[in-house]
């Protein structure tokens, strides 16, 4: 086999495909990049046991100016050839396969020849035989993905949780993540007329990695599931996730109905004044912020103390203060996670007591976007 | 003690004193920052055992807008401090120290509470009883530590290599660096007409960070020189170093003074292709790659090879080839270095033998700064 390309498109792919390759596998074949020349495209492959990515290159794309004399697939070590190819000199490279998977790559003055293995070695992707295609579009996608991960677990004491629940109904979609402190929950209305459903859990670091590769190029991204894969495309990119195995736990019920207290605040004023809280219960044993209401008075006060180094005490600007006077203690981690989770936007705070979870969603749209937070008890 | 300032010039001088602060040290105090309060100033002091920033904010410097209530001085922890004052809601911060160093910071509506130490427990300064300052251009002092330190040790068996090495003679200054694997010197004339002369070694760690605070602002650095300490004074800042004790190996005998090959190159390109045959050699157990001049047909080849992954050959454009034929190889990134510290100069390379080492000069000077590198034995 043997092509030329131009160096810029192809490190634009390379870098797409090694998203999914760790130099880290125990499996010696995973560490490389397959690459296979066809008549009029090269497609290249890169697998771990979590995600596969498949992208492809067309002759006929010209921003690439892909040039191809014969066909043939060679696996090559990801890390090492992405690096070559980033420092070859020439706007060009030309890739030669010969016997024994010798590989020569040649550009400018430079020639490079690496050992290569044989494709047929190389894990076979998964097959997704799903009738329905879900297509949302990638900005929308992306902040799902971005306003619930934040709530996925670290933990693999309990695997489950480290994914985002995806419910299909219609034409809503569910995302829902959970580290049993804290729980994020988007829903979004799909654009089509699905009448299907599903109910999925996908690990959140697939997902991280999915929309690290969504920049603004990406208008939608086509979604579609089998009993234990998803399937994303976009442009001329495949991306396989595995999905998480098991039961979800019933999430509904732990979203409060009711609340006895309520705050408005902008939600990038509370963040600065939490980061500000939590430098002080960083150096103290509990990392812990008190929030007080004193609804009379319609002052809010959010103060942090660490024995050993001092305290700070701050009073927050509200845009509302209503129901009953409360002392509350949380996790300012978590709250900083949710507070920045809303951007620019307003927020409410409903709270129905000092042990009980409280809430923030955006005053502009209560209903499809909210961030849990279970307090901390300090007395 | 009291004072008002604004919080952004209060930042950058507090950036500069941290420098010389780790929290890591085992002196509970020397993680502390330094505040005098006096009538028209306030002194930040930070130290360890290698270096000491002292720096100065006057009432009369209007960036600051320094407001002085009450005299008095204070320590305070260095990292958390900054944080604090970093993360501050308003554009000036009140501090207040009280009884038992109690130390309140206001900003906005934030107030925080700090634990204080008594300055009378922070290390005194070294003093510099030294008649003779010498004045540098600052860029030109920044220039000439980036180009030798390169060739600092590392290696903490022979500490004396872990410094630079200067020698004042009249007008002329000479930094010289070695590892033993490879040496730096650059020689400046000074503008001034001293008649000093002094030999020092100055750790390369501490230059590093007095390079760090010479920004475009800095115009001239003075330089004296008492028993066992280095002093640097710029704008409102006076930078401490200690001097590494015993006697420099005498490096001017390793320069060879003779040659049989000479190349010519832009130093840019030839780093462009080290680069790449380092790639290979990285990979392999000897990090080396090969340089083969055949005079004759003006060719110069470099080759990088690692019998498990693979090689890479690549021939370079030389501006002039003279002398005899040679084939010698070295570790690539000594040569990776001293060719950074080159910039986009052409360079002259001088051989003797494959065994001796070799040495590297800017075409345009070629008496003020030489770099060397001893070659690998392969055979």
């Amino acid at each position: 086999m043997q092509f030329t390309i131009k160096r810029n498109a192809f490190i634009k792919k390379l870098n797409a495909v090694q998203r999914a390759i760790s130099s880290k596998t125990t499996i010696p074949i995973l560490t490389g990049l397959k690459l296979e020349v066809e008549d009029d495209q090269i497609i290249l492959t890169g697998s771990n046991t979590d995600i596969s990515i498949e992208t492809t290159i067309l002759t006929s794309d010209e921003e690439a100016g892909l040039n191809i004399e014969s066909t043939g697939s060679v696996v090559l070590t990801a890390r090492f050839f992405g690096e070559i190819v980033k420092k070859l000199p020439d706007e060009t490279l030309t890739l030669t396969v010969s016997d024994g998977f010798q590989t020569t790559i040649t550009s400018g003055a430079a020639e490079f020849k690496i050992n290569g293995l044989d494709a047929n070695n190389f894990p076979h992707l998964p097959e997704i035989d799903s009738q329905t295609t879900i297509e949302l579009d990638s900005e929308v996608f992306s902040e799902l993905v971005r306003e619930t991960v934040i709530a996925v677990s670290n933990q693999e004491s309990r695997p489950i949780l480290t994914g985002i629940h995806f419910k299909l109904d219609g034409d809503q979609l569910t995302a829902v993540a959970t580290d049993s402190h804290r729980l994020s929950q988007r829903i979004v209305k799909l654009p089509g007329n699905t009448t299907e459903s599903y109910d999925i859990i996908i690990p959140g670091k697939s997902l991280i990695e999915l929309t690290r590769m969504l920049d603004e190029s990406v208008k939608t991204i086509k979604m579609q599931v089998s009993e234990n894969q998803a399937l994303f495309t976009f442009d001329d990119t495949l991306f396989y996730s595995r999905l998480l195995e098991g039961n979800y736990p019933d999430t509904s019920r732990l979203i409060p109905t009711e609340s006895t207290t309520n705050l408005e605040f902008s939600a990038s004023d509370l963040l600065a004044s939490i980061e500000r809280a939590s430098l002080l219960s960083h150096e103290g044993r509990n990392n812990v912020v008190k929030l007080t209401v004193s609804a009379a008075d319609q002052v809010v006060k959010i103060s942090g103390d660490s024995p050993e180094v001092g305290n700070v005490e701050e009073q927050i600007a509200t845009k509302s203060v209503t129901g009953e006077d409360l002392e509350i203690s949380f996790n300012p981690d978590y709250m900083k996670d949710a507070l920045r989770s809303f951007g620019q936007t307003e927020i409410d705070m409903s709270f129905t007591s000092a042990l009980r979870p409280f809430t923030l969603v955006p005053t502009e749209d209560r209903e499809n976007f909210i961030q849990l937070i279970t307090p901390v008890r300090t007395f």
